[in-house]
């Protein structure tokens, strides 16, 4: 089983990364032992956290290494089996490398129940981002009836979906997105306002026209100036969900901005930081509930599917330049 | 009954108030009518949070009138009364003008039991300080034994009664203050370690010094630099009352720092600004452990208290360039 590639990190970035810090090297398997599978890659994820570990820097997951294939969520079909727990044929999800195949142990897989949901809706809406919208706006969030919820990041994987449940929780929802077709797509799914942070003149009177009754929840996809506009509206005793910093994830030097304290304390806010791996208790309830609300179509979920395994380094950059609408993944061929 | 004097808001302070912006007055009060009481005014509390209210800007306690009293805690002796409620020679607690009498209706007042407990003590460790470390450290903070709680303004009214509070939860406690002796006072009322932040060479070594094992609490009543120090340490799931930012009270301009969110998202950690007003449903557990800690000298009380009413203005601005050591209090002649 010769050919098999993989990409591994080249070097670590100093600010943006590109693609001089990738590398493709074929390397060969080894040969089953018992309780192992060998998966093929068909789905991959790539996420902005993964900028993350590119750096060695003390984070919340471990640095990748130089030279060792970078990982993440992947979805694949077994080929071959020495486990009593996967047969060839199934369909699996793991944290895997960036290979076009792995062998690892079974227990190591998520057998996916595929009936009736696309396999890649795993990684999405029903994965990671879906499980991270659900309880970083219901559990931090905590969005009431009539109240105001703003998201940034609206058009991403977590994004849509954070809208999309605040909608059914009965919340007025404002969106910010970077383009007037992301826009166009929030107001498809549902968003009661969607906001061009690049091509609206004054973000601040936009968040006002948009929230006459201010900002109840922000779920913090982004950081950085497009949150300092919107925590000017945030009301008392406001919610304020960490999920995402990317505006600020390249920088290289830490970022200056406005002191938050003196408004959080003026205004009784609560801002919390959150890892959606710290909320596996809360797994399966959000799973009921995602899972419903996708086959009653009352969620929807677009996906941004790059075609061919070589491209994981350009669908992974293009996060940072607001290449995907939802949930960006990589396709290779099984 | 003339010859009433009291301290109006002469004029808006931009940036450090200073004694211009107040101006001593002579009125005559009305008689009582129904319902009302004389009292004469004993112990004046002067707080850090009336800086908000001599600006315009829209805060959670409302402004300050040029050319209107001051108005803060106030403990006080009934001298006339036309209520059932009081009589003469009680002693009461009250939200009153900055003046050495006062005609109020009965009900605006708390008759205090003074039975064993210096009347001064409910504008600190039994008043608005002490329950303000109260609900801030047990409800926000959720100090755990063995924990690391870290507290700035350490020897001020509020910071005094968080570290012992969280000495009797079991924690290692720190606090850091402006000078060598507000560091003694520290170590005297058991906290672990002090930090004089005014001389130490490195904030930041000095901390990790004093908390090999990170910090998990941090409560925040001063902002600026030396919070950023403490939260370079704050560990993963890390609670952060935000209390007090006494160093940014008089900044004309937004304050420039470090962005935290990215910090706040990395380590899940939750920052929460509050208001005491807020948790009045906490009271009545707060004040029984409060006056079961001070009777049984689990917690003492430092004070500094100013003689004469003409000093309440002095005795405010000393807050900012750190006069008291506990809670500031300006006594007058009963």
């Amino acid at each position: 089983m010769s050919g098999v590639q993989q990409i591994v990190l080249a070097s670590r970035p100093h600010g943006t990364p590109d693609a001089s810090h990738f590398r493709v090297e074929e390397v060969t398997l080894p040969a089953l032992v018992e309780d192992e599978v060998r998966v093929k890659g068909w789905y991959y994820s790539v996420d902005p956290y993964m900028r993350g570990r590119m750096s060695d820097a003390k984070s919340y997951v471990p640095p990748y290494q130089i030279g060792a294939p970078i990982n993440g969520g992947v979805i694949g079909k077994v080929i071959e089996s020495r486990s009593e727990a996967l047969q060839a044929g199934d369909v699996v999800l793991g944290t895997l490398p960036w290979a076009t195949e792995a062998v690892v142990p079974a227990k190591a897989l998520r057998k996916l129940d595929v009936e009736g949901v696309p396999a890649h809706y795993y990684l999405g809406v029903l994965g990671m981002p879906g499980l991270t919208a659900y309880v970083g706006l219901m559990d931090i969030g905590q969005p009431k009836a009539g109240e105001t919820v703003v998201v940034s990041g609206a058009s991403g994987a977590v994004g849509l979906v954070v809208g999309q449940i605040a909608k059914i929780q009965g919340c007025r929802v404002v969106g910010i997105a970077g383009s007037d077709e992301k826009v166009r797509l929030l107001k498809d799914y549902g968003f009661d306002e969607g906001i061009n942070y690049k091509t609206t003149p004054d973000l601040n009177a936009a968040l006002k026209a948009a929230c006459p009754e201010g900002v109840d929840v922000y779920f913090d996809n982004v950081g950085g100036d497009i949150s300092d506009a919107v925590l000017q509206q945030i009301n008392t005793f406001g919610r304020v969900p960490l999920c995402g910093q990317i505006a600020l994830y390249n920088a290289d030097a830490v970022p200056m901005g406005p002191r938050l304290q003196p408004l959080l304390l003026k205004r009784s806010v609560l801002m919390q930081g959150f890892i959606v791996s710290n909320y596996q208790h809360r797994f399966p309830e959000a799973m009921q509930h995602l899972t419903g609300w996708v086959k009653e179509g009352r969620i929807q979920f677009t996906e941004t599917i790059v075609a061919g395994f070589e491209q994981l380094p350009t669908a992974f950059l293009g996060l940072f330049s607001g290449k995907n609408q939802g949930k960006m993944i990589v396709e290779a061929n099984v």
